[in-house]
């Protein structure tokens, strides 16, 4: 993967295996992204906690891997999941963070 | 939209409004979302080109804005497109950018 272009992360897009639906996107660096292959459990590096974590570590809303499908640049990945737990992926508590349409956004700064 | 976390750019998910398919990631800083939402277009800034780029200006397969979905904590949007000309978003002339499911990827570096 070439982590080059983003200070040493790449993008990874998490689509529900089922439905289709994307859930989430998280950064990698090439420690989480070794973890998220060698234990099928999505792991990610937080920007703001300068940290790893796994997915659902503390909620039990894991995201186990089901398929990884890497870009034609080798900069981005798309991970397909089966979502565990509850299934709400967003810290919300709702199902995906993409809850909000743009025409709903409108009390947020754009 | 919350620019800080990546100089100035957000990551923008593009996927098929009719499939479902992930098609692609790109990034847009505020012009490029401004162009998007205006135009109703896809507009992203190439972070290695420095400039901003509507996808399909040149090979005519532009991506159009059906719906426009924003995240949690607003620092990143999944485009939901309809596909235009010839309907191949990658520019390998595949159909999405992520063609490659990472058993095939030995080849490359990791």
């Amino acid at each position: 993967m070439d982590y080059s272009k983003l200070n040493g992360l790449i993008p990874a897009v998490i689509q529900d295996a089922d439905s289709g639906e994307v859930l989430m996107v998280g950064f990698m660096n090439s420690e989480a992204w070794d973890i998220t292959r060698r234990t099928g459990y999505v792991t990610f590096y937080s920007r703001t906690r300068n940290t790893l974590w796994t997915k659902g570590e503390t909620s039990g809303n894991k995201l186990e891997v089901v398929d990884i499908l890497v870009d034609c640049d080798d900069d981005t990945v798309l991970v397909k999941v089966k979502r565990l737990g509850d299934g709400n992926v967003c810290h919300t508590g709702q199902r995906t963070c993409f809850f909000r349409a743009l025409n709903e956004h409108k009390g947020h700064k754009q």
